[in-house]
C-alpha cells in the first residue's frame, strides 16, 4: 500500500434540524455542494456521536472526541483549555478558569455580566490583575481571550479544582456575583475556593481604579469593574499524538480553543491574520494551509467555526451559504493536491438553527479516498449519511477509523 | 422451541477493501459462493467491530472476541497463549513468552531471527533448555512451536510480566538482541528481567554446544544458537464457557493459537493431521468433523486460516477460491446434518490484500436458521451486510446474539 494521507475538514456546529424556510431541508440538505456530495457518493457515510448518543458537548469535548481522546479520562473542564488559548503554559498543580470582564454595582449585582461586550482594554486590565498575591502562597496569572473574556490561573501549593464559578451564567445574567463554594470538603477545594473569592475583591479594588474604566465611564461605556470565574479545572493530561500512534498530525483554524487543543495534542498548528473563526474568514487561505501541512503530516485538519455561529444566530440561509463556501474550499484542495489522498468531514457537534445551541445529534461524516469500502449513498446530509456504511460511531471511534485507513491504528493482540 | 445448535465459521481475515484489479470488489464479493449468498439471503447480516471500530486486532484478541469474552479483562499477551497451545499449563505466578529459535554472531548481533526457518530438531533442543535455573528460584519451562517458534515460561515466587521484549522484531530483523528491561518500577519487573537475560546467556551456551546445531553447521545451515524472547505475559482469567452460560461449545481448527484458545474456554477442540492451518487444509475432513460436533454441542466453532494468508500474502484471487472452497464446505455440512441448525458465519479481523496486514474495518457475518429475524440483504459482503438488521456489533454482542438464539443467553434482571 502506498503512503495515504488524509484531510479531515471540521465544520463546527454543522449538524442541524429540519427547517420549515428550507422546506423541511437541514441547511446541509439545502447547500448547493457539489464536491462534498461527490466525495460522499464515492466514499462511505455515517453518523458520529461525538461522546455518546443524545449529549451535547461543547467545542473542547467535541474536538477532543473527533482527536481520539476519552473526555472522561482527559477532560477537566474549559479553563484549562481557554489558557492554553490565551497563551499560558499550565505546570501541574494550577488551576485554570474561564474569566469574563463584567460591570458590577456597589451592592455585588451584576449589571452586565460581559462590561457592555467590551473588547478594547482588556489586556492593559489583564496586565493590571497578572502576578496579584492572593495569600496563603497563592498567585494569579491574567490575559485577555476574545473580547470580553479572560484567562485566569491560580498558581500555588495544594490547589484543587472542586470547586463552584462565582458567574451565576447566562442563564441568570442580572444575578449577584455567587461566592465559590468547595465542592469537595478537602482542604484543596477549600483554599481554593477561598483563592477565589479573595481574587474578586482585589480584582474589584484594582480595576475600579484603573485608568481603562475611569475613561469607560467618561464616555458613558460600562466599566469591566469585575471578573467572573468558572469553569475551574487542572492541567489535562492529554498524551500527544505523535506519542501514542507515531502520528503527525497538523490543524489550520482560527479559533483559539480548537487552536489550543491541536497545540496540546501535539498538532502542528497553523494559523494566519485572515483566520478570524467568523463569517470572514479566509477560506482560501486555509485551503492553501492545509495544502502545505499535507507535504509532510499524515492527518491534516481543516477547521471553520463559522457553520456554528449561524446556528447559534438562528440564521439557516446563512449557515447554507458557510457551508457552500466550504464545498468550494474543498474544491480547491482537491484541485491542488495530487498525491493519493483520503478527504473526511465530519463536525464538532450539532447547532441548530431552530435552537441556537449545541445539540445532542449526531452529525454526518464522509471518508473518500484509496481503500475505502464505499456505499450507495449519493449526497452529504444527516438524513442521508444515517443509512451509511460506516453505521453510527463515536468520536473516537470515528478517529480511530481514519487512523486505520492510512495503516497508524496500533494493533492489539498479535 | 425445539433445541437449537449452531454452527459457526470463521475465515480468518477474511474481511477486506476494494481491489481495482477485482473490478472494484473484495474477494468475498469477487468469490462465487452459493451457499453462503443463500444463508444470507434468508438470515439477518450485518458488520462486527470485533473490539472496537478501526481497531485492528491480533488472531489471538479477535477469537477472544468472537468467543465472547472482553479482551481488556482476560488478555494479557500472547505468551500465555502459544504456552498453552504448546502443551504447557501455566500455573498462578508463571511469565510466559513466545520464543524464536534464532542464529547470533559472536557479538550478540542477529544474522537469522528464525534460525533458517529451522524445522527438524527444535523438539531436542528445547529439551536441553527445559528445567534450566535462572538464579533467585526461577526455572525456565520450555517446548517447541511449530517450525522456529519456542514456548518459553518462567516459574518462580514473585515474577511480573512487565518488562520488554528481547527479540528486536519483525521490522528490525538484523539489529542486536535486546537487553530486557523492566518496564515498571517493581521488584518483579526487575527479577523478570534478570532472569530473562541470564536465560539468554545460559540458552545460548546449551544451545551452541548441542549437537543439532554441530550437525546444522556441519551441514551448511544457521545453528539455532539463541532463543529470542517477547510478549511476556502471565496466565490469563478466561473463565470457561461452560461455567458462565453451561454452554458446551466446540472447536474445529488446524491453528496452534486458535486450538489454545479454545482449549482455556473450556471447548471440546478438534484438530486432525490434514488441517494444516495453510491453503492444502483439508475442507471435507473439517465439515466431517464439525457435524460430529454438532451432535452433542451447542455451539461449533468451525476455523479456517487459509483466507488470512491470501490477505498477508496479497493474493486476491486466491483469497476468493479460499472462500469459495469455504463455501463448498458449509455446503458439505448442510448436505450432512437434518437437525434444526443456525449457521453464522464471521472473522477474527479483516486481512486486505493490498495491505497484507490486520486492520481495524469490521468484519461481514450472518446468522441463518430458525427463529431469526431476517433482513433484505441477499448477498454476502462487506458492502451489503453494512445494511444488513444485526446493524454493527461488537465481537462479544455477536456471540450474545448467537447465544440468545440458543436460548443460552443469561437473563439480566427478573
Amino acid at each position: 500500500m502506498e503512503r495515504r494521507r488524509i484531510l479531515c475538514v471540521i465544520a463546527d456546529g454543522m449538524g442541524d434540524r429540519p427547517i420549515p424556510t428550507l422546506a423541511g431541508r437541514t441547511p446541509l440538505e439545502a447547500a448547493k455542494k457539489p464536491n462534498l456530495d461527490r466525495l460522499a457518493e464515492r466514499g462511505i457515510t455515517g453518523l458520529v456521536h461525538l461522546f455518546r448518543p443524545g449529549v451535547p458537548v461543547g467545542t473542547d469535548v467535541g474536538h477532543l472526541c473527533l482527536f481520539g481522546y476519552d473526555p472522561l479520562q482527559v477532560y477537566s473542564g474549559r479553563g484549562p483549555i481557554e489558557a492554553y488559548g490565551a497563551g499560558l503554559t499550565l505546570v501541574p498543580g494550577d488551576v485554570a478558569w474561564r474569566g469574563n470582564f463584567a460591570t458590577v454595582d456597589g451592592e455585588g449585582h451584576i449589571v452586565d455580566r460581559r462590561a457592555g461586550r467590551i473588547r478594547e482594554g482588556t489586556a492593559e486590565l489583564a496586565r493590571a490583575l497578572d502576578g496579584i498575591e492572593l495569600g496563603d502562597g497563592v498567585s494569579a496569572l491574567v490575559r485577555a481571550g476574545t473580547e470580553h473574556r479572560a484567562a485566569v490561573v491560580f498558581r500555588g501549593a495544594g490547589l484543587e479544582a472542586a470547586v463552584s464559578d462565582s458567574d451565576p451564567g447566562a442563564a441568570h445574567p442580572r444575578d449577584p456575583v455567587k461566592e465559590v463554594q468547595p465542592r469537595s470538603s478537602s482542604e484543596g477545594a477549600q483554599r481554593t475556593a477561598a483563592a477565589a473569592n479573595r481574587f474578586f475583591v482585589v480584582a474589584q479594588e484594582v480595576l475600579s481604579a484603573h485608568p481603562v474604566n475611569q475613561q469607560r465611564v467618561a464616555a458613558g461605556l460600562m466599566p469591566a469593574n469585575a471578573v467572573l470565574l468558572r469553569s475551574a479545572g487542572v492541567m489535562p493530561a492529554i498524551p500527544p499524538l505523535t506519542e501514542m500512534y507515531g502520528l503527525r498530525a497538523g490543524l489550520v483554524s482560527g479559533e483559539d480553543t480548537v487552536l489550543a487543543l491541536g497545540t496540546m495534542a501535539g498538532m502542528t498548528v497553523v494559523t494566519r491574520p485572515g483566520m478570524t473563526g467568523s463569517y470572514d474568514t479566509d477560506l482560501g487561505l486555509k485551503a492553501r494551509c492545509a495544502v502545505e501541512l499535507l507535504a509532510d503530516h499524515d492527518l491534516v485538519y481543516l477547521h471553520v467555526k463559522a457553520s456554528d455561529l449561524a446556528g447559534h444566530d438562528n440564521k439557516p440561509e446563512e449557515k447554507a451559504r458557510v457551508i457552500e463556501a466550504i464545498d468550494g474550499m474543498v474544491g480547491q484542495v482537491l484541485a491542488s493536491y495530487s498525491e493519493p489522498l483520503l478527504v473526511a468531514m465530519a463536525a464538532d457537534h450539532s447547532t441548530p438553527c431552530e435552537y441556537g445551541e449545541h445539540t445532542g445529534e449526531p452529525v454526518p461524516v464522509f471518508i473518500s479516498g484509496p481503500g475505502v469500502r464505499t456505499d450507495d449513498v449519493r449526497t452529504y446530509g444527516e438524513r442521508t449519511c444515517a443509512r451509511g456504511g460506516l453505521g453510527h460511531l463515536s468520536g473516537q471511534g470515528f478517529f480511530m477509523t481514519l487512523l486505520n485507513l492510512i495503516g497508524k491504528a496500533p494493533k492489539m493482540g498479535s
